[in-house]
């Protein structure tokens, strides 16, 4: 089984090493690696060349750490900037789907900002929309003004909703701004008749985006599943990734393509602490898990990541993003230890 | 002077009536009120008829309670539906400012989600631009597509970065997509360059909204002053609003035109407690002082009616959304006793 691995920039390359030697302990796997982000922006001039997207549709899976830095920060239009690899990725795969789970350890509640009776329980999962919206609408200058355009259609709706439904037991929360936004009430309609024709057994509830911003601070564990557009997907999942008190823990997963699903942590490349050996890498790792659980159908093995990585934190392992010293090496020594 | 007065829906009605009371322990005021919202809808078949648009424009100031409610609740584009007054009004107005002024009572530390540590010291003030962006631009739908357009100019993006700037003491934090969206792009290009050329003074920040998402959450204490786009607002600044542990306790002052200011909740119209008399009445309150104060300069008035509500919380005054059980009659009460 090859896996496409895309270290990207700033703390990338570091938390990427451990991340290839666990998965080594759990079977056999290709690794090949490929310049992706700034690194390649230096190499290449883009971000995303066609020779890693075509080794990307190839592969099994892919596996990327983080992506950008203040040297290639442009406002420029015409220059290129990493993140337009992340999004050129995303749209080649047909990745509609980004998956992000949030549940808080219970040994690191005390690394929360909110308190214990709050997060105790909290068990949610960000179903975002990943390849529509404003993301990748129509955008431009004119006149002196710039504009961006969220768009939707009814089939592009209709496939993340029933994604989210499948990943639903009991209750499915939509998140819109129906109340001002033409592609929210169709995004709305839809949710309601894929809900009538096709999951009626599942609870459904439509909560405004600003209210979900809300409500995910003040009563997290209201919520099982959210299902929203891309934009608002990003702002919700980041708030809802801060719960745990770090979002050194959160992976995601984005599938939908017919291809490989991509599988990278929530954080960004953290450019301030890059090169010092003290980057977090358990988000890596887990999305590692999720490339297990989400790419090979490895269940077990990706269950073993996981409760590894629990059993080091309540053994106490810190990193400096959760208020410890460990280094980098010794959090993957602590995972490797438990596995 | 003259005060244009909506009650609205839902609580509308109930926590306007003891706010008229407080007014007139302060000052002498002509209060016209005006059907507006879903109760306009029932009546004259639009949320804004042009007889209340042109009563707001000759007021002083407008004072607004909360609109909307299940009843009005549709998906369906041609129906009318409340929130357009809202946003009819703010257009009309030109109210392209909307201030919303977030810090935490220490009395009721207890009630916010978050803990003592995080929020101890927060006092930040969200400046949202509020006749722009999503809210305003082209939309429809089309050949099964429904789209929306975030759309700005320079002199809009100016006019509240200037506003921002000009409400600042110390560091500005400018939250945007840039890494995304063109409309962000532009908007960091204008901040950037009113900073240089009107408050080089003045510490300026660019934060991706994502990420002011979570540090709002996990470092409320690192904002004074953030200024952003409308929808981004929307959301950041309920989100800003739960570290008080409750929006029954937020004002908002929407500025910018020629003429008066529109004063309102940041909380909605509440329907499900509607009619039982034990709406929250505080900021309804505290937008009222925000009408003395920005509306008609009475400085002193509007901080006494702030102190009046401070020590009311601080001698234990708690309704319901505060975990207590006092009535809206009761709170009332226990502000004009400490005015
Ligand atoms: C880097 C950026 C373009 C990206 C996004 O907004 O999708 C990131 O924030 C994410 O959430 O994966
Ligand atoms: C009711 C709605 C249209 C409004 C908005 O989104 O502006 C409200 O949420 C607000 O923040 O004042």
């Amino acid at each position: 089984k090859t896996i496409a691995l895309l270290p990207g920039d700033g703390i990338g390359p570091e938390i990427t090493a451990p991340t290839v030697e666990l998965l080594n302990e759990l079977g056999e796997f290709a690794f090949e690696e490929h310049l992706f982000g700034g690194v390649s922006i230096d190499a290449h001039g883009t971000a995303l060349t066609d020779e890693v997207t075509a080794a990307c549709q190839r592969a099994d899976a892919v596996l990327l750490a983080a992506v950008g830095g203040p040297k290639w920060d442009t406002t420029d239009p015409t220059k290129p900037r990493p993140e337009q690899g992340l999004l050129g990725l995303r749209k080649a795969l047909g990745l509609y789907a980004n998956l992000r789970p949030v549940r808080p350890v219970p040994a690191l509640y005390d690394a929360s900002p909110l308190k214990r009776e709050i997060i105790d329980g909290t068990n949610l999962l960000v179903v975002r929309e990943l390849t529509g919206g404003l993301y990748f609408g129509d955008r431009g200058r004119k006149d002196g003004s710039a504009w961006d355009t969220m768009i939707y259609s009814v089939e592009e709706i209709e496939r993340i909703v029933r994604t989210a439904f499948q990943a639903t037991r009991t209750k499915l929360t939509s998140v819109d701004k129906a109340n001002v936004l033409e592609s929210s009430r169709l995004w709305r309609e839809v949710v309601l008749r894929i809900h009538a024709e096709e999951f009626p057994q599942i609870e459904l509830e439509h909560v405004l985006v600003d209210n979900a911003a809300m409500q995910l601070v003040s009563n997290p564990t209201s919520f099982e599943v959210i299902v929203t557009e891309n934009m608002f997907g990003d702002i919700l999942s980041d708030e809802a990734a801060m719960l745990t008190g770090s979002i050194g823990l959160l992976p995601s997963a984005s599938l939908g393509g017919d291809g490989p699903g991509l599988f990278e942590p929530v954080h960004g490349s953290a450019p301030d602490i890059a090169g010092k050996g003290i980057a977090n890498p358990l988000a890596m790792f887990l999305s590692a898990a999720l490339l297990l659980r989400h790419g090979f159908a490895m269940e077990a093995e990706a269950s073993a990541v996981e409760s590894a990585v629990d059993r080091a934190l309540a053994d106490g392992l810190r990193t400096a993003d959760l208020g410890g010293s460990a280094t980098t090496a010794e959090a993957a020594q602590a995972v490797l230890t438990n596995l």
